[in-house]
């Protein structure tokens, strides 16, 4: 019988930070958090992360635990460093792998977030088992990790799988990364309440003469804006402009993952964050359009699926995860 | 001292197929070939390339060769099978492992050219030991082989790589795959001319005003069409037309090779075929809108380089070196 071995998973997040201790079969046996932006300092913030895991490898025996694994906006594998994150509070280049096994004495293994998430799948979630795979999260912002020959590819610098910044629309929207059409600009929780406010506008030509009553253009015309949250209760009132954001946004992902299609060749895309949250509003005219742009080899092949697991669960389990992948591979 | 191994290497391509015996280090130390065309039947083929082999097994001693690699278009790595090949006299699926091996008697690996190709670089070419490349081919269309964690990307189906079909410019040429806009209009010999042609068009508008005397349009007006090489030839000459087609077609192939770069993250982009000839004509205007497309963090991290390998050898050494791979790793 395989022994009881254990491995600390922590998300950090631009806002908030969530650790715990996981088990081989995905389960979480102790957590914590933390508010990441109450730490002006990376080596604040390092302390408080041992404050709340003390306790908790004390508990469980710090023999039985294989490693940390970190998943970080920027996180890099090979350097162990977070490189220039624009969400998180600390400046410039953190030497997290090397400051965590200073404090903790643990091996710590980093990467993005997106990445973690792709392992998390791959061992605890519908990529199980599955060699080629693309892992997309669509949250404030786009990040995927890509799987291929059951490894995930970092790349020569670490930094492979930035999906949200392939051009999805050529000269379209400016993204926060200084270029233009990044597809995060679209399909991203920040994405479509871009495109919810470009048809709000246009509507609002029409409006003097066909005044329409729905559910967005009541939020927009109280508050002069709209949330995600606003486009997503819409469409459960069936509004039928949340029904042409959510196609416009499926359309453009679509287009995007049939060009990544044709390179990789996944058996499955896996589809996470708040955005995959709305399920087959999103799901059914990204599919629609990823098929009817494939090359025709391709077609009817590669699903398109949300992940199963827990959303809050999800980012402990990917991040604990790759402490676990090294360890069994 | 490693005993003295080789491995035959097979490239089938529409017009020619050639065949050679071929050492550890890359040298080849017998060939021949045959006209692909002349063979109504694949078992007619499979009978003449037998015929060719045969004299140089028995030469070399069948107990050294370690098998046969084929690079073929649409030759699938894991069924073993040519599928559904445009450019090929014989129709439907070949099930040409099957029968090379009951043929010749010796373990037969498949896959297309463009990944027959990227593993020749990797084992004999620039791309020795990088474990993160892309090799693309610009001949007749546009093919590519991705390696990722030093293994070649054959995905879950096994026709990874397809670059020449990622779309380049939505909505824009019919492509021979039936949609539109694919990389392979733009990027290869029979885009370079159609853009040659789409130039002297707009030029002939203008021409009875300006009359210029330029190279490509007096090939065109005696012959009304243009061939790749004139447009080399026209380059050589310093026609700025040939010029203004060169970069038109870096432009394009650079924005393309910025979205896969964010993707696998490579150290190296190797370009090989016919149209990869003309060099830093090509590669200059590639390379600047590879740079000027790019993500911030990738730039100036990417060369992308010309094969160094002998573009008459390098289809056997790269269908060779599939045996090699395999046995050494």
């Amino acid at each position: 019988m395989q022994e009881k071995l254990f491995s600390i998973g922590i998300d950090i997040g631009g806002t908030n930070t969530s650790l715990g201790l996981v088990d081989l079969n995905g389960k979480i046996l102790a957590e914590a958090y933390l508010n990441t932006r109450q730490f002006n300092h990376p080596d604040d913030f390092i302390e408080g992360i041992k404050e709340k895991l003390s306790p908790i490898i004390q508990q469980f025996g710090k023999d039985k635990i294989v490693g940390i694994g970190i998943g970080a906006p920027n996180g890099n594998y090979y350097s162990g460093n977070i490189e220039l994150a624009a969400n998180l509070p600390w400046k410039g280049v953190i030497h997290l792998k090397k400051k965590m096994e200073k404090a903790l004495a643990l091996p710590t293994t980093l990467t993005n977030d997106a990445n973690a998430a792709a392992i998390g799948e791959m061992i605890y979630g519908v990529a199980k088992g599955v060699q080629d795979f693309i892992m997309v999260t669509l949250g404030t912002g786009v990040g995927s990790g890509f799987v291929a020959n059951g490894k995930l590819i970092y790349g020569n610098d670490g930094f492979a799988g930035e999906l949200g910044h392939v051009i999805a629309v050529r000269e379209g929207r400016p993204c926060g990364c200084g270029r233009r059409g990044c597809l995060e600009a679209y399909a991203s929780a920040t994405g479509i309440v871009t495109t919810a406010m470009e048809f709000l506008q246009q509507e609002e030509k029409k409006m003097d003469v066909a005044i329409p009553k729905d559910f967005l253009v009541d939020v927009w015309r109280k508050n002069k804006t709209v949330t995600s949250k606003d486009i997503f209760t819409a469409a459960k009132v069936k509004d039928p402009l949340a029904f042409e954001i959510f196609k416009f946004t499926g359309d453009i992902l679509g287009q995007t993952l049939a060009d990544m299609v044709v390179i990789t060749s996944p058996q499955l895309i896996v589809l996470f964050g708040g955005l995959s949250l709305a399920g087959d509003l999103l799901i059914l005219p990204t599919k629609k359009s990823m098929e009817k742009n494939l090359l025709s080899i391709f077609k009817n092949k590669v699903s398109i699926v949300p992940s199963h697991l827990n959303h809050r669960n999800a980012a402990i389990l990917g991040a604990s995860s790759l402490v676990f992948q090294q360890k069994l591979s």
